[in-house]
Formats: structure tokens, sequence, C-alpha cells
């Protein structure tokens, strides 16, 4: 089942006076491409983690841009799960347009109690879904 | 004491594909703004509101446009507070950049139970600081 | 064929510490969902007003809050095209989530000369288009 | 002259419903503090750059989440040029509050000739300048 691949339209507003994509919004596109990884996966982000009383929080991020994206483009970010911790997994982010390759990145998610924030294992059955995206 | 000024300068991502600050971060101009007045009233928007169990939530928001702001500009926000009923604030906002003005807009802002969300009257000593930004 | 209605998922990032949509966020729903109706009507924002070497620009934006949306849940943004006059055009904007209202919106755009940013009158074309959504 | 040094003060809207500053925004806060740099070293990034007919684009960008950032925290982010090659800069970016490191990033910059997008060397006046920041 891997990549996951989520399409999305570019806003106006995300564009930067370049008229391309600023940096920071493809952290955003991968945040809303895990998002409906969750969706896909678990029917929801919520439903997922919070039966255990968890919660993710992003350790690290990071993106190569190779090619600007541009208003009104639609892009493909392809999701990969890279590695499986014991409390954090690894993403890779492929973004693609029209086949074309215009950005790399990779985002470390931390599983933490929704109660104090401390690191928490990942519970089985979220770890072996998450398995079916690597 | 009115207007409460405060100076913002235009970050690059805030600008779109056409150069100018994108309409949407207006609203965000006035939101640093009175927060910015919050903390030269009270000291921090969490020092006036909590020991009430207050909140604040916008309520309506409107901005007139009236000359693109720029990349690395500097603005000033004047805040006037226009009215202050019985639940609500209404502030005004005149957004200058070296004496032109740029924009314009209004917010009103209702004050709300932090734990049930239910509109609750402002309280006294809030209102009578409020007042001296008329 | 109004009104033209356009299906948006909250973002995480939209939501701030409340845990509902920042007000300033309404707006780039809006922007988004004329950009659809652009598509709609024309193929693309670009095709419909290059040709004419025009470009839009906000004049004034207007929202009400009636109800929070919160992370992941998906909100229809209907527009109306309420008034065409001979340089802007009106549009009103509903937002609502499983058949609630939680915000009414009007933009007013004008269209201007992409050299020089002069208003100008909307070409008939584009005007008889931009009816059929009012 | 390093690190440079930009307080920033975290806003309502980039705070996310965790209450944290939402990940992506530290990328904001690395370019609001290239930003004054180039106005320390040079008068404003305008002005160093356009001369040149040159550009700055971000080629790669990277940010670790040590310790949440919260509404209303004042955060220093501290720059330092960490290497200066024939067309690209790279920055290291250490974000501090009340002394405590909350994040640690690092920036990729590539010198681009305004007209083409093509790759340019690092003038030298803007290479002796940028040296003194490392």
């Amino acid at each position: 089942m891997a990549p996951f691949v989520h399409r999305i339209r570019v806003r106006y507003n995300e564009c930067d006076a370049q008229g391309a994509v600023f940096n920071a919004n493809y952290l955003v596109y991968f945040d809303v491409t895990i998002t409906e990884l969750w969706r896909d996966a678990f029917g929801s982000y919520d439903i997922a983690l919070q039966k255990y009383g968890l919660d993710l929080v992003v350790a690290e991020a990071n993106c190569r841009y190779l090619a600007p994206a541009r208003f009104d483009d639609e892009v493909d970010v392809a999701l990969t799960i890279e590695k499986i911790g014991t409390t954090a997994v690894t993403e890779r982010y492929d973004v693609t347009r029209s086949g074309e390759q215009i950005a790399e990145g990779r985002v470390r998610h931390v599983f933490v109690d929704l109660s104090d924030g401390a690191k928490r294992p990942i519970p089985d059955d979220v770890r072996a879904t998450l398995a079916r995206y690597s």
C-alpha cells in the first residue's frame, strides 16, 4: 500500500512574491498528507490515537526543494513509512507534479502521552497498520 | 490613550504572487495588535482574562483594502476601542504606512466562559481599562 | 448554478490554540472557493482573465463567525455572486458543516489592469458567465 | 558578529490545537531572521541583491524540535552562517526561550539570476559581508 498518495491543489496564499509555494508550506502539505493516511488506515487521526490516550508531536522535519510549485498546480504527495521505531515513526514524502519530482522530505513523529507529553511506545495495532505503508 | 499603535514588519511569506500582503493576513495583524493592547493594559491577555475564567472569540471581522503593503514594509496598526457592550467589544483598526492609510478594519470580540463557551458579561475592571483606549 | 459549493477539509495548522479554525483562515477558504468557481466557469482563473490583461484585487472582505470549525471537519463553502458592478463583483459566502451554518461572509473583488493596477470594466463574457452564479 | 540574534513574539495563529507553534512556522521564523540579517548587513535584502540581478531560493530546510513554544512566548532566533559555497550559503538557526534551546535548524539558500532562475556565483562583497556572521 506504499506509497500513500494525496493530491493537493496549491492555494494562492501559499505562494510568495516569487510566485512559488513558500518553503514552509511543504511541511503543511506533509501534515495534510499524513492526516489523510491516518484516515485511510484507521478512519481518522483521533480514532487511531485517542483510545490509547496518545498524541503525536513532530520531532524533526526536512525538505529539499527541487523545482517550484505554482498557484493552482496540482501536486501529488507520496508518503512512505520509512522507519518504525519504539516510540517514533519516520515518513518520507515525495512531491511530484505531472510526474516530475519537485520536492522530497522527511518527518519524524514521536508518540506521546496526551496527559503529560512523555514518550510512549507505539501500540501494536498502530505499528502493524503503519507497516502496511512501508 | 487611543489609538493604541503597534508596528509590524511585513514578512515574505505573508505576500502573495501579486507581491502584496494577502488579504487574510490583515486579520492576523489585527490579532497581533490587540494582543499587544492586552499586554499594554493588563500585562498579558492571559493575565487579563484567566483570573475570570474568560476567553475571547471573534464574532465578526471586516477589512477594507486601500493600497497594497509589500514585503519588508513597516505598517502601523492603530487600534481604537469603538464600542463596549455587555458581552462584546468592537475595535477599529487603521493601518498606515509612512502616514498613508492602506487598510481599515473592524473586529468584534465576544467574552465567553472558558469552561462552556457561553457569553459572559465583561468584568468591570476590564471594561474600565478598555475604555481608556476608546 | 448558484450557489457554487466547494468542500474544504480543515487542516491542523489552520486551527489555533482554542482548537478552532483561526478567523483569518475563513478568508483563505473564500479565496480557495472563488478560485474553484473560476475553474468551473472558465477552466481557470488565468484563462478567464489573462487574455484581457486583467487581474483581481480584494477591496473588502467580511466574515461573521457563528460556530467554530475544528480540525478534520469538512465544511462546505457556498458562493453566490451577489452584485456585479462596472469594475467590481461582490460575492456572498455561506459556510456550513453537516448542514449547520457556521460562518457567513462577503468579499468585493475589483478588476484591475495587470500592467498598472488601474480599475478596468468587467469584460462582457466574464460578466455574463459570473451572472450564472448569481 | 555571530550569531545574529532576532527576537520573535509567538502569534496566536501560529499555534495549533496542541497550543504549540506549528512545526512549519519555525521555517517562517528562520526566513524572518535572515531577512533581518540582510537588513543588518546591507540595509535590506533588496539592496544587497537587486543591484546584481540576483535572488535567493531555498534549496533545503531542516528543523529539530526540542520543546514547544507557546502563544505570547518570546523566542530568540540565533543565525550563524555555517558554510559559504560558490553559489549557496548554509545557515544554522538556534531557537531559544529564556536561554533554553527549543529548536535547531538549517537552511541552504542558492543564489539565482532574477531573470532566468539559473544558479549564479555569490558576489565577492556579499560573500565577504556574510562571512562576518560565520
